[in-house]
């Protein structure tokens, strides 16, 4: 079995996630766009959709992560960061049809009151990205205290840019939410 | 057929698609959830489960904006009724076992890549939403280049409130989601 197997299959669920969401992905569909025979999903994945759900968890949280940090770092200032950030997210929005957003807010919102062990997967992801731009707010001079409460309202403000944005099929309220996003930290 | 059979059966549709989305939630399970014989869904919902659920967002979306306005129209001021409308979601939170949540958020985001139908039909509740704060807002003194943007955000910050509350089953980001949406009217 080759070794880009398992990544071809976390890359699929994570790509089906992101657009139908946990319950409405099923294995067969899994093997089937990841060109992966189906037994193989059960031998990465002994438990099954569960398992393969929190590793894609996982994998999609810190790839996002990874991506808007990489476009926050490249601005010189946080006001810009952010309207680079959610202009971006706008940009990838209309790209792809409005189908490629959060890969984790979808399933989040699925699994809070039916499976401990995603809720707990996803809360950890939430819980990096925090961290992640609480350590950018910090030099730009936001006061500590209101550090984890402004990173948690830009995480909202993506996210609810992602689903007026996706609801709406326009790019207009994500690019407003970034208008929100650098009003909040130039007060 | 009692006529609280229709009523039975969406109620019973709202609660399950508001706590496992859309996908997660099968025919039967409404059927025995609401106590109604299982053809009863297709007397009342010819198109089956596509048209239940969009008779289910339009019901579902009204039913929420009306909750949500009476907490707002209360208090006597715009960043009190943004304080009593977060913390009173915060509130359900808890007493639901962060189970009640926003009735619309999950489906959008599972259908607005799936099924253009419903994704109208999400959209349609937001723009009703948009429009409800909008209004709000007016008399407030906000600007009118600002309304549309400050509505959306709001909304933005009670879906992301409500996702990040359920992800890690606190009340904290929803109340902060509340002082942020507060400081935002205030500027």
């Amino acid at each position: 079995m080759a070794t880009g197997t398992r990544d071809r299959i976390l890359d699929t669920t994570a790509a089906l996630f992101q657009r139908q969401g946990y319950a409405g992905t099923g294995l067969k569909q899994i093997a089937r766009d990841a060109a992966a025979p189906f037994g193989s999903i059960y031998h990465f994945f002994p438990g099954g959709k569960v398992d393969l759900g929190v590793e894609t968890i996982r994998r999609s949280g810190r790839s996002f992560q990874a991506i808007v940090t990489a476009v926050w770092d490249a601005q010189p200032d946080l006001e810009r960061s952010l309207r680079a950030v959610f202009d971006g997210a706008a940009e990838v929005l209309i790209a792809s049809g409005y189908a490629d957003a959060c890969p984790i807010a979808t399933v989040a919102l699925e699994v809070a009151s039916t499976d401990e062990e995603l809720r707990q997967a996803t809360a950890q992801v939430f819980a990096e990205w925090e961290d992640a731009i609480v350590a950018r707010l910090a030099p730009a001079g936001v006061p500590a205290e209101d550090r984890l409460r402004l990173a948690r309202s830009i995480i909202a403000l993506l996210e609810g840019g992602f689903l007026l944005s996706r609801a709406s099929r326009s790019p207009d309220p994500m690019r407003m939410m970034g208008e929100t996003a650098a009003a909040l930290v130039t007060r």
